[in-house]
């Protein structure tokens, strides 16, 4: 299926946000909208993702940057589509700019779509991108107390990914301080620690994403 | 000197700008906006640089965060004054907010004041607080793509602290391919390795303070 835009799509954040989620629920394509700091780790994350999934799902990628290709050519390396959309500045994606990329994607092909959204821990919390699930990716060199400082980010994801846990021995992070900072302000979120690099702990993370997508072609 | 508020201040970034910058040469203050990702390590960076400055210059600070009083307390805990903003979901501080604190300070009494930003990659390098240097910390972990990835923030910087650096043995970074990224948007600024933990390449930023601090009382 091929989308077509209407105007209002374009400039209206909240309509372009429910076409979205429109043009997903009637292809039942699962949508995780990926948010975090730069130098989370999001990339190297949906590398990891996407060479685990690869025959199983039929996997693309949407990649926001303020500049540059460079998210995109790492996704395509792996043989996934990915279109690059370029903020030119701005800090975050919104709905709209989601839609404007839906025509280069044939989403009855596509069973998952991860939306990689700008490096920031604020403003992309704030924007509805039609997607099913926000998740959050908060890294151990980032520090222990980046839950309570940048509320506005974790009281509204459905899981945050702890990346970067080979580091802690090097580092001063204890993982139990951001389970119960996490719990004060979002009881219905699961953290889950893990290392994109050294693979410890994606198994629970794919297993995650297996529950999503069979919640999302059921319904 | 206490600082009297004008309306006008209150209501234009520019303005507040232009008012916070008479307020700090008239007193001969040097204002440092400190700028970087969330978890770059700026509040530790200050802490070590409180620490080393302490007896040659009066330090003061302002801390910028979307909540919480955590960064101003640890300030605080090394004697120096520190005033807190909480932007309450806010991605940057604006001159406005910076204005509206200054009536906290006897700024006669300090040599260097420290603005830390809200961390945030992107947003606040589009706002002038009036300060005389923009420095962007740039912290290993976040990675060599960064330069390029978020060119807004390190087009408009004067020096990048490159943080973190006991962390490249672990760690895919490559120093020189940073600086030469940095040189190719911006060829006046200088960038720093260092380690706030570890305090290496701390005496040349306390250098580069003690240059601009003699800028500031000279002109």
């Amino acid at each position: 299926m091929k989308v077509t835009l209407r105007t209002d799509v374009l400039t209206n954040n909240n309509k372009a946000a429910e076409f979205n989620r429109q043009q997903f629920t009637e292809t039942k394509t699962l949508v995780i909208n990926l948010m975090s700091s730069p130098g989370a780790g999001k990339t190297t994350l949906l590398e990891e993702t996407v060479k685990a999934l690869a025959g199983k799902y039929r996997v693309a990628v949407i990649e926001g940057d303020l500049a540059t290709e460079k998210d995109a050519d790492r996704i395509r390396a792996l043989g996934a589509q990915a279109v690059q959309i370029n903020t030119h500045g701005g800090c975050h994606l919104d709905a709209r700019m989601v839609a404007a990329t839906l025509g280069e994607f044939d989403l009855d092909e596509i069973d998952i779509l991860f939306i990689e959204n700008v490096g920031n821990l604020v403003c992309p919390s704030g924007y509805d991108l039609g997607q099913n699930h926000k998740v959050a990716v908060l890294s151990v060199p980032e520090g222990n107390d980046k839950i309570p400082k940048y509320p506005t980010m974790f009281m509204r994801t459905e899981l945050v990914l702890l990346n970067k846990i080979d580091l802690l021995p090097y580092l001063d992070f204890d993982v139990d301080v951001a389970r119960e900072d996490l719990l004060a302000i979002n009881p219905i979120s699961g953290l889950l620690p893990l290392s994109a690099s050294t693979k410890v702990g994606m198994d629970e993370w794919f297993t995650w994403i297996d529950q999503a997508y069979q919640t999302c072609i059921q319904s």
